[in-house]
């Protein structure tokens, strides 16, 4: 096996995502600068799994941190990690729990600060994993059986601390006796399809199937698809759903086909101030995404290129949105704060 | 600028595809079965070009036949030909053009079923061009002035002896005073969109941007996409569509947004021998398409891939399709048989 994501003593070491299939490697971080790097230049991706990397980076930061003022090397540790990719909501909400941990042992030995973070950290990434199963639980159900089940990017193991959101309901269904293969968009431009989740199935010995993006709506059409299920990196108060490109025409070309489409997240991707998904900051990245592929160019120089790296889903096209807390149903704008409710709850607790 | 294909002394010449936009070389076939390999290798590809081709491939084949039965090698030539790709129905109708010819001069002295051969294959190479910017004229009004226009795969000069039929009619747009941009999407497998239309659009100075597949539908949504045009590589008696793999998705993102979709072909790509686009043959490429990109892989080994080449679009998907005989409306069975019918009139004079 492999760890997407761990705490050492010589820092945050990750698996070097851009680098998979080709090579197994793996990047240490020794400091949070290099985890915001490790952030913005894709070593580590997956909503998730983002929030884990930035609770350690705020975790390194403090190891590093003088003593002479806490406070302002705390906020400008959660400046940088902030700003390295907007959409993903989990990174702010680790933030904010980083944040609640150090408020609660402000003012007190810098050692007791590192320590309170580096578990709070460390305990992230560690409910992220049971997150990811208690989904697969509730999202197993709903896989039909016997069936190709469809999925785009990357919503697994190395999206999250392990076990995945969208491959952890596969893996679940799997695991509960359910006879299904995995067609797998290969997912341009970073090709998370092909080289992650094309990887990480193989190793778990799931049966998959490659294919390009664009052939998804042809197998849809094909009756052959039982259900389109898919992660998220932010979701608005309304269900509308923010996940990487190609994931709004994989839900309308669902829905036009009547193939169940799924979107399999944590509750801390719900971003419920947001009333509707319009709202949410896409990210662009740089052209050479799309013009290079591992270095080789494959369009001529000059052309101009587009490379929003989401969509935005509207949520009348999501037949249901599977959490680690239960799965909600339209009307979301209810079903969601359902949900968020219950968090509260938890955190007043 | 560059020739698609010619034919010279030394053979048909075509510009290398699989290579462009690296590298702008071009090959000599000397004899048929490497115009076969040629079409099969996709050095040549386009459902008009492949058509000239073939045509060119018979005249080549004749060349080199020797006089004691050109019956029989006629036929070897045609039957090798005919077999090298099986959607493209302009192959086929190349194919009974050349045996019309071949028919006309049966029993004559080889050098005048020779001439004759090589005559008619340039005469298609020749017509397919005026075919291409008549095109053009029709379907220059329909597109909508200072809005972008969406294109898949290479519709365009290189597709065709020159000029092309979906970018004939952005051609043709811009001539008549359209300010209209293009939207090219890459494309995958075989990245036509990335490597061949950007490229002859920069070419020509229309103002391009590329885009990955998964991004279409996101634009589509925008609002700033004023229409879709694409090729076509057979159009069935209903009105369905055989096309690039990842049309029918642009299809059904382009309805749902409401923006009309435009089919471009001549009418020899019309096959009213099929009532629907289910009979049409989807041609499966190789696996090494989808898991190397120029050579590098970017999948691990052992993962499963599908490859159709082509899919089909339901006829209720598609807002016109633009002959150089006029635009076809729904209901397409009356609309197509009416321009097929100006055909058998030709034919009989």
């Amino acid at each position: 096996m492999f760890d997407t994501i761990r705490w050492s003593e010589e820092g945050v070491v990750m698996i070097d995502q851009r680098k998979l299939p080709r090579e197994e490697v793996y990047v240490t971080c020794r400091n949070y600068r290099e985890v915001a790097d490790a952030i913005r230049s894709m070593v580590i991706r997956g909503a998730p799994a983002i929030g884990v990397a930035a609770a350690m980076g705020v975790a390194l930061g403090m190891l590093e941190a003088d003593s002479a003022d806490p406070d302002a090397a705390f906020e400008e540790v959660v400046r940088t990690l902030a700003g390295t990719r907007p959409t993903a909501v989990n990174l702010f909400w680790a933030l904010e729990r980083m944040r609640r941990a150090y408020e609660q042992v402000r003012g007190q030995p810098l050692a007791a600060i590192r320590r309170r973070l580096v578990e709070e950290a460390c305990r992230i990434r560690e409910e992220d994993i049971a997150v990811n199963q208690a989904i697969g639980r509730h999202g197993a159900p709903l896989v039909p059986d016997g069936k190709i089940v469809l999925t785009h990017c990357n919503a697994g193991a190395l999206a999250t601390a392990g076990y995945g959101t969208a491959l952890g309901v596969i893996r679940a269904a799997i695991a509960a006796g359910k006879r299904i293969e995995v067609y797998a968009c290969e997912t341009r431009p970073f090709l998370q399809g092909a080289r992650l989740t094309a990887w990480e199935l193989l190793h778990d010995r799931i049966p998959t199937t490659l294919i390009t993006d664009n052939m998804a709506g042809h197998f849809l059409k094909s009756g052959r698809i039982g259900c389109v299920v898919v992660g998220a990196d932010r979701i608005a108060a309304n269900g509308d759903v923010a996940n990487k490109i190609g994931t709004y025409s994989l839900a309308v070309l669902a829905h036009e086909n009547r193939v169940p489409f799924y979107v399999a997240a944590p509750v801390s991707t719900l971003d419920l101030s947001l009333a509707s998904g319009e709202q949410i900051p896409i990210e662009q990245r740089p052209a050479e995404e799309v013009t290079h592929v591992f270095g080789v160019r494959v369009a001529p120089e000059g052309v101009r290129v587009e490379n929003p790296a989401f969509d935005v889903t509207p949520n009348r096209y999501v037949t249901a949105i599977i959490t680690e807390r239960g799965v909600a149903r339209p009307p979301y704008a209810e079903s969601l704060r359902g949900l968020a409710q219950d968090d509260n709850l938890a955190r007043s607790r």
